[in-house]
């Protein structure tokens, strides 16, 4: 498995080794949860509910299908899903009289129950949010977690009093993306995206995209503003204080499984998975060291340790299999877990405990009466290491470039006038995708890398997943 | 409100004014999880998770959709299914050449799979579980939680060594719903269903089914053993000892969001809904009780409260609105919050805090200086309480029956000769359902109700829900 030669190679060995997912499911593209992948998946979850419900959002969890005619209310909207959602046609023995959409994204099951929940500007901000699979038709080659045909996903979407409030939302949105990523260890840049790659009826689209180690970005989620695009069709109005009916300005925010994704790549190596510790199913196994005559020594005194640390709610597993220690080091490596006990003779008699961290290889002993404290430390010292990494080779995989020969494998950094004739003819004739503007402000002093006018304008572009 | 003259208008009343759920979505059949709603079943899914997980099962997430082919494999399955199912037909532009069942429940997502995971007896036994949304086209009419078209549902699955290993399963599932039915506060009977009523395929179904108000009974849940039935179809088979290939024993266990329905349904009463505390995702709410001067006091020992309260993880919340207290009182009672604390001058000066059940209106005070032990040990009085009445109620509810002139109201019980004949005519001649017989021995010395043969079986029947 050789991380850095063969990408998507390693990628899909990984994911099937560390049993995370199953693709022999008979739809392409349909993946399976299997238990350790799904363990992972409901740890961000948590993290997301805790977020969201930290600010003031309330999950709902709102229908699957979506009747046609709510679906085609927003023009724009449709015409960007029409090639790409799942149509329910018959039910029972009957056909339809209205078909049915399978969820690509919600807004157009929610937004008809929020034109009747939003009455007055009492009732703003509206904060809520849902966990839950969508689906999307994809025709182009899919991989486990980043580009699948049902998606595990959050979104959140809110409505407010004005566009300022809205544009509040969108930083309170960076914030809850902030903390995340500490947990997840994922670098990310928020780039303003293209006015014909925004979301379809967005006013506008911050993606949030994290560099794989093959240079190209993956997107892992995104912010949009949609002023009143969607409340003018699905009529959601509020009475204002002058007693006025007035549109309400509304907001999305939406991570999927690709935050999987993204760990995998970012973090792995040619040993298997590496994952953060926040969310590792297992966080800590315990290896017995067993050699003549010491197993009931080291046994109990490794069930001990399991004792402790589980009751002080770290994830911990005593690795017990009849196996040789180098076996068991080499499956809890390909499943990524972060931390390493060993406890043979000479640790007991050391009343020490010897750990390997998983992410750099870093060797050392916890003293056995503050092993809780001991483990504690060195999974946070892991996590904030994985997060420095990780951020640094987000860095330094980006590279500004003047001329478009000799292209490195990174993130492209470069002038843009902002025109969309240069933007068209920078993607078709490079095979690129520009992946928009820096959301927050970034100095530029140059020429637009297509016709070469004067800009202070940079923007970003790699090639694609 | 009136729950005992007209227990469905009461029913529909209820869900609506304790904001559980939202029907006006439109679809029908297809509603919303509001937040209170929703808090309530994500509540009810972690203890079906802790039952779960504490058994050795494990979570996955299977796909929603599955392939016409996949689907009817199994030739009874696909027959109980054929008229209650959505179809997918189309995705993006294009007729699938597939057809795409959206699943009514995971067998046939799940068993080809399974065929690929069971190799050997050492894979066995295989348990694992999912909670995820179901759906039927139901014809009949709809009602919030009961019978809806989007169903939110746990199932689990398991394989098994043999016939006798599969029926420990079954026993053991038995376990977990005792211990669920304490923390839901619900009670139930175990009733074996008929040959014709059983699930599509299996060889035994138990039916789970709790009283309602009205007499009837709720299937709350079923629990399956298939004897071979799917492993068969599906090429599900483990090597044994001998190096034989032998076909799987499996079991399912379902349970659904009408949990919730009956929750409803037993507990609540004429002032709205009424909450076992385990499950409230209010457990506790302070009223302070303002008068001429008192209000920053008040308020200030209203919040220590909470804090305490809060710290402790119970489940707490300050009604600080500018309202008159009689209207929250209300309000919470819709909500059916199982404890009221009241904290007005006298309650500080007295070093207490006045409560009110909403289960039994029981009133008392509770010392400020053991606040947290004192709601504590009330909640659980409360609980204990509502799972008692509940039990008695259910059994209260059942009449021996001899004759089938001026039925009561109730659950029935008589005597059947266990012909399907017999059992035909009664259900066809009285609009009534068959429930089954009971699951574990119970005396029984008469006559078949509609034959007259002497039999040694009871058999139960109720009106459908």
């Amino acid at each position: 498995m050789e991380k850095d030669t063969n990408f998507n190679e390693w990628y899909n060995d990984i994911v099937e080794k560390a049993g995370l997912s199953d693709k022999r499911y008979p739809i392409k593209g349909m993946n399976v949860w299997t238990p350790y992948g799904w363990k992972i998946m409901r740890q961000i979850d948590t993290f997301i509910r805790r977020e969201l419900d930290g600010t003031g959002h309330d999950e709902v969890c709102f229908p699957l299908l979506i009747p046609e005619t709510e679906f085609k209310k927003e023009k724009e909207h449709i015409k960007g899903f029409d090639s790409e959602v799942y149509w329910v046609t018959h039910a029972g023995l009957n056909e339809l009289d209205v078909r049915l959409v399978v969820r690509p994204t919600s807004e157009t099951a929610m937004y008809p129950m929020f034109s009747l929940w939003v009455r007055s500007h009492t009732d703003l901000p509206l904060k809520v949010y849902q966990i839950v699979n969508t689906f999307r038709y994809e025709t182009k080659q899919t991989r486990s977690f980043i580009r699948v045909r049902e998606i595990h996903f959050f979104e959140s979407h809110t409505c407010h009093v004005s566009e300022e409030d809205a544009q509040s939302q969108v930083e309170e949105d960076f914030g809850i993306l902030e903390r995340l990523s500490k947990e997840l260890c994922l670098p990310y840049s928020l780039l303003m995206r293209t006015e014909w790659d925004k979301f379809p009826g967005a006013h506008y689209t911050v993606g949030l995209d994290t560099a794989m180690p093959n240079g190209r970005m993956l997107q892992i989620g995104s912010i949009h503003h949609y002023r009143t695009n969607f409340s003018i069709p699905y009529n959601i109005t509020y009475e204002n204080e002058a007693g006025e009916h007035v549109h309400a300005h509304q907001t999305t925010y939406g991570m999927s499984e690709r935050l999987v994704g993204a760990i995998i790549g970012v973090h792995g190596d040619d040993k298997g998975l590496v994952l953060p510790p926040p969310v590792a199913p297992i966080q800590a196994v315990i290896i017995p060291i067993i050699s003549k005559g010491n197993a009931d020594v080291v046994m109990e005194e490794a069930r001990k340790i399991e004792k402790k640390l589980n009751e002080a709610r770290i994830r911990v597993k005593l690795d017990d299999r009849d196996e040789r220690p180098g076996s068991k080091f080499f499956d809890w490596e390909i499943k990524g877990v972060p931390l390493r006990l060993e406890i043979g003779t000479r640790d007991i008699e050391k009343e020490a405990v010897s750990f390997v961290r998983r992410d750099d290889g870093g060797k050392g002993t916890i003293a056995t009466g503050s092993i809780v404290e001991g483990v504690r430390l060195i999974l946070g010292v892991i996590r904030k290491d994985m997060y420095d990494r990780a951020w640094e080779k987000q860095r330094s995989n980006v590279a500004t470039i003047t001329s478009l020969k000799d292209l490195p494998e990174k993130t492209l950094r470069f002038g843009w006038c902002g025109s969309e004739e240069c933007g068209h003819r920078f993607e078709d004739e490079n095979e690129l995708k520009l992946l928009g503007t820096p959301y927050e402000h970034e100095e530029f002093d140059g020429t637009c890398i297509i016709c070469g006018k004067h800009t202070n304008k940079a923007a970003y572009a790699s090639r694609s997943m």
